[in-house]
């Protein structure tokens, strides 16, 4: 019984070009514009070469400022491990396209509440997003917010928090996750709570490593849901969507 | 030795349509009536899209309004997220078919006793039904209510008591839960209280992702017993009920 | 060297059948008379219709009354839910020959010891055994009862003073118990007290799902120690006893 | 280069038969004289069976008396149990050639320090092995006395006291045990302290069960290392001892 | 579309031949240069001699002194554990190219706070480090500083401060890591903090046992990512670069 | 290009032949002289039979006399153990070859810390090493020392300084250890603490069970790394060193 289609009056969902090559193909468009999304993998997977590519790509070929704000590495570690790829950060920060934030967050900071304030993440990002209008942000990673929270409830709630400021700052947000046991990250929750998910993955058989990307989840919107190989090389990433949409 | 089929005095259980294409053929007539029902499965498996559906499908195609109580996704979010399948969630809250409450937890709500509060939620969710003669109800997702609580007999009397005032409301119930370690949900304990259990999962294999749907129980009715596949497209979910009855 | 066969003084375990087909065949007639029985599988599994399946064949077709003490569902769910196969419990309720005890366990029962008081259940139970002079008694499920405790000495105390007490009272018992993550049952104790024990599975293969019962322990008894399929149809559940003594 | 075999002064280790078929012949003579061995094994692999058929061939065929503890079943119930295999414990009892002591444990004695008083294990034991002139004992199951001890150091030290002890009466002894998640036992200890170790298994491979002996360990001598099918049927247990000697 | 190459302002990634026949063609040139990388795997993967020809080969071939921090071993059994590889230590400790320190961790100097003083260990490696002006350094093994850290959020803190400090040193550092059970460390963190991961595994197969080294991460660099087999013999390690880049 | 050998100044590796069949063959002469080695394995596997042998063969073919601490048997029962293999440890002890110290721990002894004193086993052992001019020590087993120790730091702590005492005596050290869930031993630390690493294995495939032998770790010495199947037979323990070098 075929059924008629309404035309609605809610807005569609807007999509971000990464500029990655295949990856727009296999989510036909992009990232959700507006919305926080999450990159989750093993150690080496390739979740910050990911996020560092959106942001410069959106700077470079589609005219959006983005802001890194980066736990783990330090601005010029981030400039010099991308440079051979061709990404020039320290001149895209210069030009006010790009802004890097390295946060350094000591053992004090933690040891009281098992988290990191984010109330003090968000005055910080704000300043950020606000001095170079930034439409993008990359959070790399999100275990240096909540590693040493363990009650669930409390956790989502701290998520969710995050995750709602992000959508009304009104920008698009990609924040990496390391891979958790016996889920897509280590406190097994990031995965319920985001927009869109997208899982890399490192796979070894008989001696050879395969590189893997999926699209776990993305709301409200149509996209390949098969694994997908990716390279990195001279260019960047690029990813092989072989069918694009099952 | 054949054994004389009496007719029993006692009602047979009664079924709601979802009006989701396969599902009530597998299930041979929908959700039970009246009771709560538990979909399940891991980060976009499509549980929020089955449940929406099924409200949608409710208020258009069966004239049974609906009330969708969302923990994660606020009301207009929502209507972005189903907007692009032709479902105008918009249009119908104004006609009375549909009420999205978008129940925002907070840290402090969690923090004492690890749960939210049920009583406070009855009363939230009962003024919603009324107000528009609701028959039908989402609840998205049940670990908002319960994330934080680790004793399993305190969980199991709590959660007797949410299904037991929904079946006194005389709604069906749709109930969504997260994907657990070993069990079908989180605390594993749900899918042996709740009447219906349904899984949704997400297979990987040789790199093709397939979703597929299983009806794990449903007390007092046969229904199909196999994995069935589901699509999700622009016309919504529809199942794929290969042999309906085994 | 041939042993010859002695005459034991001793009586020789006597037997219940259930009258469920195939199942009275594979265990040599049955239920152990007087003592408890444990029934354990998934969500889904069975567990309640075989138990119910018990006490009305037992009082239908063995003249045997029955008491049915379910702490998950309603009288009238019950009766609802299996209506459907010609089971009609309200009839033999009234009839004296079935007596069915909704237990509703509430938090506050739970919340200071992390179990549900024995001795009450002792009360009310033999007072339902009493009023129709039952021989048969189900419990459903074990969890209700000791879901919070955790010192498995303790645990292990309190299921044998249960089973003391059933044998004591000299009924037919069937209980049932939720599937653990490596045990047959949640707390893993249950299978090695009781003198008889039942496992229902329903395994899924290739999408096609079968269900299949094992007779996994029987104090004092040869039986048939295969998997046996089994199926749930109009009539109420059949076992293929397709090899019935290995 | 061959080495002369020296003839040694101690003693070589004397052996104890159980009567069991094929399994004297598995570990060419039996159970070791004056030490503690433990048999071990899920709900209804056999323990308890080939405890009594140890007791009982002894008090039979080899004119030792035996004594069996029971923590899990009373005397009647074991009559009842093995009645049909033409034991006849009563009669046993009755000649002087058997005793059996059910040790009712209750909550209170474990409440406090999680294990049963071992003091008053050994005076209970004492009394019930002089009063027959006992040289077979059987305790039937180890985790009834320390169930509840978690602490590894104190629970090895409790062990080693209680097979002294054993040793030190000087009785064949066979103590069962039930199976762990990972280890043989559910405390993973008792295999290391134990002189000789039986397993015994229920294997279902593609719906058929087998049951299955292996002699875990045996200090002290040459035993066949395999696994050996074994039958439970109207003569008691057989054991297949296909290859005798790996 | 071709994009073109930009010429980068900021330094390239420069590295740190390890003389390690086949690993310098498999990175591309050896390990991070001013960077610590960490070298993880199982007991008897090879972690310990890895690290020491770095810094022979270092000091030998290269020019370059160093300095190895042992937590396990001595100095006098370091050197004697490799002089069959024809590396003499003794030897290179008085030319003033190779500094060894063993540092020998008491109980009583974890007992309050479950990890090393890293204040302590900062002083006494930058005095070594200065001594002989090292360019390189070798940590062996890490989980002697945070073995009993259990808050995920400090040692995360710790460990970044500890990398950081080294990365201020510019020292070229290799520190070893035991391998975890489900991540590649002992506490699953390591992996992330650092700049470049090397995994050691010893595979048996068949019986048959196979040493297998991979590059699991490299950040700013490409590299071979398959598992390269790879032999210790009495010229020390060689990998076998099968294909050296995917 | 070939690399020069550079004769070095420090002192290779010496060894220790053990004098059992096939093992000195794979390990090129035996254990590591005046170090500690540990071999662990499941219940059964062979731990305590090989370092019998170990140390009956260095007393009577290399006059090398030897000290057994033994946690778990008494000398007598070792004896008896034995026997049958030829072994005559009653002369051996009375010859001043052997001197056996049987430790018996008591449930107190532990109480407190969790573990067993080690300055009153030094001074024990000290002085049992001493009467004798013991070069070749037993410990069995490791577990009886610390098996109530949790913390990581300081168990490695206590690990490192009996080995380092054993060292400091400049005896050759067998330690037996027991098989852990997921690492080598049941607290996962001791085999990266040891200089020399055995493993036992008792592996069961289609009913027929193999014992198989494997050199996990040796630091500063080449060596057979594949698995070496072995036997008990009545010549004690044999090795069969299909390829002895990989
Ligand atoms: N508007 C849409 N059009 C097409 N597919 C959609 C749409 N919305 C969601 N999907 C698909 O459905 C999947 C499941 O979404 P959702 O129901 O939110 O999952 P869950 O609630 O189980 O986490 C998404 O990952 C996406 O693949
Ligand atoms: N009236 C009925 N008619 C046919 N099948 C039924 C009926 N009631 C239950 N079933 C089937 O039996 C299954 C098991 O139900 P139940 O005994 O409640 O499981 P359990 O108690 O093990 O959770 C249900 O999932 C359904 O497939
Ligand atoms: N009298 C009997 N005749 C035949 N088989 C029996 C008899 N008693 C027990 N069995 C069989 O032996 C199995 C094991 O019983 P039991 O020794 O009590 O197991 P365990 O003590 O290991 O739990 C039972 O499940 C049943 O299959
Ligand atoms: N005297 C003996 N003659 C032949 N085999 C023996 C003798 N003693 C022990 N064994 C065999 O060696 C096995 C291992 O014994 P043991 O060294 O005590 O194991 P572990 O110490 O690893 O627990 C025993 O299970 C048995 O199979
Ligand atoms: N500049 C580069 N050129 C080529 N490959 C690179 C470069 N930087 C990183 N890579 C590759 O990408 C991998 C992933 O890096 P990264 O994004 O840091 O992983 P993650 O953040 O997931 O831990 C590295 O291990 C390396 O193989
Ligand atoms: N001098 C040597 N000659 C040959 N092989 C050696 C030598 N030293 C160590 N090995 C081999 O290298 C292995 C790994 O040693 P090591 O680096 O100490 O391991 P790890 O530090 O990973 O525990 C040893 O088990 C042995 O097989
Ligand atoms: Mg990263
Ligand atoms: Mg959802
Ligand atoms: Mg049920
Ligand atoms: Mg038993
Ligand atoms: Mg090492
Ligand atoms: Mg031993």
């Amino acid at each position: 019984m075929p059924r008629p289609k309404k035309k609605p009056a809610s807005a569609e969902l807007s999509k971000t070009p990464t500029g990655i090559t295949g990856f727009d193909e296999i989510t036909r468009g992009g990232l959700p514009t507006g919305r926080p999304s999450l990159i989750c993998g093993e150690a080496g997977a390739g979740k910050t070469l990911f996020s560092i590519e959106f942001i410069v790509r959106g700077a470079t070929e589609f005219g959006e400022p983005g802001v890194i704000m980066a736990f783990e590495e330090k601005a010029e570690d981030l400039e010099t491990n991308v440079s051979s790829l061709g990404f020039d950060l320290r001149k895209l920060q210069k030009d006010g396209l790009v802004y890097i934030d390295h946060v350094h967050i000591d053992r004090s900071e933690i040891e009281e509440t098992g988290e990191y304030d984010l109330d003090g993440l968000f005055i910080r990002l704000g300043y950020a997003i606000d001095s170079i209008g930034a439409k993008r942000v990359v959070l790399d990673t999100i275990e240096n917010l909540f590693g040493g929270l363990s009650n669930d409830g409390i956790l989502r709630a701290e998520l969710r928090r995050l995750f709602r400021w992000l959508k009304d700052k009104g920008v698009t947000t990609l924040i990496t996750g390391e891979k958790g046991d016996r889920h897509l990250t280590r406190q097994g929750l990031e995965e319920y709570v985001s927009d869109c998910v997208i899982l890399l993955q490192h796979r070894v058989q008989a001696q050879i490593s395969t590189r893997l990307l999926r699209v776990v989840k993305y709301r409200g919107s149509l996209h390949g849901t098969n694994e997908y190989p990716f390279l990195i090389d001279e260019e960047g990433i690029s990813v092989l969507p072989v069918t694009s949409l099952h």
